[in-house]
């Protein structure tokens, strides 16, 4: 094992390599007060504490002890990677603990790492489900066993524990399962005893991230090499499992949407660890064909429930919206992995509106009950038939993939707002809290996203040279205004950055007016889904009606008036504190349609003569912050609005 | 056994018991010549004949040797209702050898119906399934086992067998099952092993018509049974089941469609023979929620892939309808014995949208290739996972239950058309042949669905007393025009009949003019995945674009100019012979998104400001009739088109 290994400084999910060629280099924040201040004390306080107990009831932990002899009984949990509930709650937590002040939370981290250090085989393999399930048949069913997924969850959890604690035993334990998985996965002539990748994509950047920790140069190889051997029919030739086509050739996301992300993530860390020009072409091109034609407004990704599938271009449903949690949070991961490639802001941007929207509202305000799936739309007459894929919150799931997920992404999220060069500090995500780099420290205070100003104060400086500061202006926002120093910009910043090059001194203050006007959003036409309907958005945030705040009638009779202004209502008793936004909007009267609900265009029950349709009552609309959905009642909700 | 059995008349998949109360009673058609004729003719020359071999080639008759003890080997097949296919099989050839002069398919049903008695056990069970892999452990799966689902359609082709033939070897081993049946269960108190129902009904409706062709009331009480024990949470309580709520105490038709469709056929035969008012209600309701909010406009239901669910009310996805065949044949199985139970002309208007859509779809126009599903839109860049699911026509699937439904539906359409009362004659779908009913005999001749003349003539009448000839007028047809004897009737038929009652004499013609001009239908517009959109219609067809007419580009940039007129242009070289639609459209041209499809709502790129986007080239659209799609290429195809 490397001697160097507990030198390495702190840090968050993705550091780089000493080879790496990043644009950007990760840099530290801290987050103090604020919208997400809130949302990670939930996090601290109520989820992540829950942890070990949903954990213990679910059986993971059970599985684990039995694996170990230390206890007896049978296999619990439906699937073979429940293992990796446990690897990715002991990195979430390992993330918190670098926040300090958890001794309760330390002693159930180093208890739950004795339990899977015990339950690790002599040789480093480990998977309850195959240890205690399948008779030790290991890697017999590559494509469903998860086997290197769940290892690449550990290594993760490791790597986090390392990091934040500096302590070696995960990553000892990882580091055992990591030269295991080297031993026997290698291309054909390598000598190793298996050619083959596993069915979900995981283990590959947490290999790369792993060598970023140890220095080990074989980790990084065994990541290429799994990275591509997709697409080439190991697997039996899915999409779903990312095998139909080789990664560097693909035109398009496709399949699972995890998955892919999961391997895009991948393939971003190994085209900036070797300096890979066609892998990161490919990354580049496939994350263009997702936004472009793949992600829903709420920056969620997934139309199909049915294998949780990418879907085709354009095939942006609102009620059938898969969008499942962990995909966004891939989405999250992969996207900061560009920004650092590329330097861009547009991976940012998108990793913004996912955050605040399709990212957030997969934990309930309180931090008890999850959305494994996030629809944009939950029709009037809506049954639901329950289970993990519910449009309802739940305390827990079968399939328990996404709340730990979450729990990790909101602990380590100060590690997703800012980068450094060697010409200064970028600032990617507004926050109350302090932004570090190479001797330069930002404080920042604002009530973003509810309010549009972000105040800047230059804390450290280096005094011997100039530096830029680089501030990120969202895509949303056409007008903003930025003043320092007496001068003021007011755009454009064309490439989404507003560089502020300056021998700066301690107490220099800058402010950026951000643009909060709340505005309606419509799609591009060919996003067959919302054709005639607009969204309300403010800021970063993408709004949504809700039943409960509008009684006396469905919310699918309801059309938007878009000729009448919207306003903004801060409410501090609503959902925590939300700024609302009030349009004019009239609810149908709609004629009997008789038995049969399709009739000649353009007579008044027909939807193509738009202007005879839309009389009836005026309604005043409440629209709230899409992330608070469903933390009321069970209503109906939709994001698209049919408008007059 | 009663000794009446081989006495009773020959007829179709419904006869009524002596005590039934239905409006109508169903009569005998023949179809000689025309559009289903050539159909017909299809599954009579090729689909039938092919089926003994695919089911060989897929293990099912081998399963039945292995029962029987003639065989060795493994059951083969991947579910529980495999040894369905052979008994839809079986239906489907019986039905067909009442059209006579077929010997090889006569002698193929003879040897399968020789397997399936042979695998009988002696007490009258049979399931290979359960014979050969479940170790004989009955009725422990009743969930998933679909053991009474394939007792139900043994039933169904036995009654098929006999009616057809009159002989007794198939009606004699559904007698034993069901006698089998009969003694396991029944309600708690009844003194039977079992309480309890099968996951996928369908035994239920069969019951009832082996009632009807043997007389024994048992049957019909165990049918009655068994509609009313779904809901009551026997199979856990679930939608998907049918188990989540009494049929009688219903609001919507949810969950599997095949299966609530099944149900309902039963229920609606069971009010016909009980006279059970409130089971009617109940019928006549939820056919009624299922056409207002629940139907696409090819008269498919079942909008999810994930559980072959209903969905929610105006939840009507294009690309992702489900559709799946068999629900289409479920559903005009339902709706008609709903008009033969209250007489009401719209039930056949369903069945007429049906059969020439969305059912006729799911065979290819050889006859030999299959869809499960029948989306309503695949889109450019559709990428297939292929499976079953698949939007490409499939030889033949894993869960084969579709094409040997389609194929006794074919067989037996004869029995769908006409219906008899005291007063008259009924015709409910138009056809060339002759409809017969108590001395009344008129022939037609028509060119229908190509031609809106139907010209009939009274061949055969009483000559002592007056009668009524009852011309279903479609609910599409908003002119028409009948000439009966220098007498001229245009309408309005107001509750969806033409009743002309006369004292007929041989050679009396009477002359429909169904008006076939094409014509654009607009949805209601709460179904949002259309709005904006319309779909070409001419008479009962369908019609969409596909892409390989409409070279240059793709299919999700088209609009249609509503403002031109719409043409015809009969294409005997195309598709077989259709009548095609032609329309001015535009492609459009859209600006560069970038890497964001939203946009402020009003700019170009956005939906909302209707007027501005459609520049675009001029494009001669040619529309095809659905039912005809998927038989030149795997290219794009839409339905609903957006207008400019």
């Amino acid at each position: 094992m490397p001697s160097s290994r507990s030198a390495l400084p702190s840090t968050g999910p993705v550091r780089l390599g000493p080879d790496a060629r990043a644009a950007l280099r990760p840099a530290a924040a801290g987050i103090d007060a604020g919208f997400w201040h809130a949302r990670r004390e939930v996090n601290a306080r109520v989820s992540l504490p829950q942890g070990p107990e949903l954990l213990e009831s679910a059986g993971n932990l059970h599985n684990l002890r039995i694996a170990a002899g230390t206890a007896r009984g049978e296999f619990q949990g439906a699937y073979p990677f429940v293992d990796s509930d446990v690897h990715k709650w002991l990195e979430a937590a390992s993330w918190q603990l670098a926040q300090g002040g958890q001794e309760d939370l330390a002693a159930h981290v180093d208890r739950v790492i004795g339990l899977v250090a015990a339950a690790q085989q002599p040789d480093g393999y480990l998977n309850t489900w195959f240890q205690l399930r399948e008779g030790g048949k290991r890697y017999t069913d590559l494509r469903w066993g998860h086997e290197l997924y769940c290892a690449g969850h550990l290594i993760q959890a490791a790597v986090a524990h390392h990091r934040s604690t500096g302590r070696p035993e995960l990553l000892d334990v990882a580091v055992r399962f990591a030269d295991h998985i080297d031993s026997v996965f290698g291309p054909p002539g390598s000598g190793k005893p298996l050619d083959g990748v596993d069915g979900h994509p995981e283990v590959e950047t947490a290999l790369v991230e792993l060598y970023r920790e140890t220095g080990e140069r074989r980790y990084l190889d065994l990541a290429g090499y799994f990275v591509d051997r997709y697409g080439h029919g190991l697997l039996g030739g899915e999409a779903y499992c990312q095998d139909r086509v080789p990664l560097r050739a693909a035109e398009t996301v496709e399949g699972h949407a995890v998955r892919q992300l999961y391997l895009l993530a991948a393939a971003a860390d190994l085209a900036t660890e070797t300096g890979d020009a066609e892998l990161r072409e490919a990354a580049e091109r496939l994350w263009h064909a997702m936004t472009t034609t793949k992600t829903h407004l709420t920056g969620g990704v997934g139309a199909h429930h049915d294998q949780e599938d990418f879907g085709d271009p354009y095939e942006l449903p609102n009620e059938r919206a898969y969008c499942e949690t962990c995909a966004a949070i891939a989405s999250i991961q992969w996207s900061w992995r560009m920004a650092l490639l590329t330097g861009r802001a547009r991976y940012s941007d998108l990793i913004e509106r996912t955050l605040y929207n399709g990212f957030l509202a997969g934990v309930s305000l309180d931090g008890e009950r999850w959305l494994y799936v996030n629809p944009l739309q939950v029709r009037d007459g809506h049954t639901d038939p329950g289970g993990d894929q519910s449009a309802r919150r739940t305390r827990w799931f079968r399939c328990a993939c996404c709340p730990p997920n979450v729990m990790r992404l909101l602990a380590s999220l100060e590690h997703y707002l800012s980068s450094s060069t060697e010409d200064g500090l970028q600032i990617h995500q507004y926050v109350t809290g302090t932004y570090t780099a190479d001797g330069i420290r930002v404080r920042a205070a604002t009530d973003y996203p509810w309010h549009g100003t972000i105040a800047l104060t230059v804390e450290e400086t280096p005094a011997d040279r100039s530096w830029t500061l680089s501030l990120r202006i969202p895509q949303w926002a056409g007008d903003f205004r930025v003043r320092c120093g007496g001068e003021t910009y007011d755009g454009p910043a064309e490439d989404g950055w507003l560089r502020l090059e300056r021998s700066w001194a301690p107490g220099d203050q800058v402010v950026l007016e951000l643009p909060l006007e709340p505005r309606l959003t419509a799609a591009d036409p060919r996003v067959d889904a919302v054709r005639g309907c607009v969204a309300i958005e403010r800021g970063p945030l993408v709004y949504c009606l809700e039943q409960v705040d509008h009684p006396g009638g469905g919310l699918d009779d309801i059309v938007l008036d878009t000729t009448r202004p919207l306003a903004v209502k801060h409410r501090p008793d609503l959902l925590g504190g939300v700024t609302t936004v009030v349009a004019a909007g009239r609810r149908r009267h709609l004629p009997d349609p008789g038995w049969w609900p399709y009739s000649p265009a353009g007579t008044s029950a027909g939807t193509a003569d738009a202007s005879a349709r839309h009389d009836g009552d005026p309604v005043e609309l409440t629209a709230v912050p899409y992330y608070a959905w469903a933390n009321r009642d069970d209503g109906s909700m939709r994001v698209w609005l049919p408008t007059s």
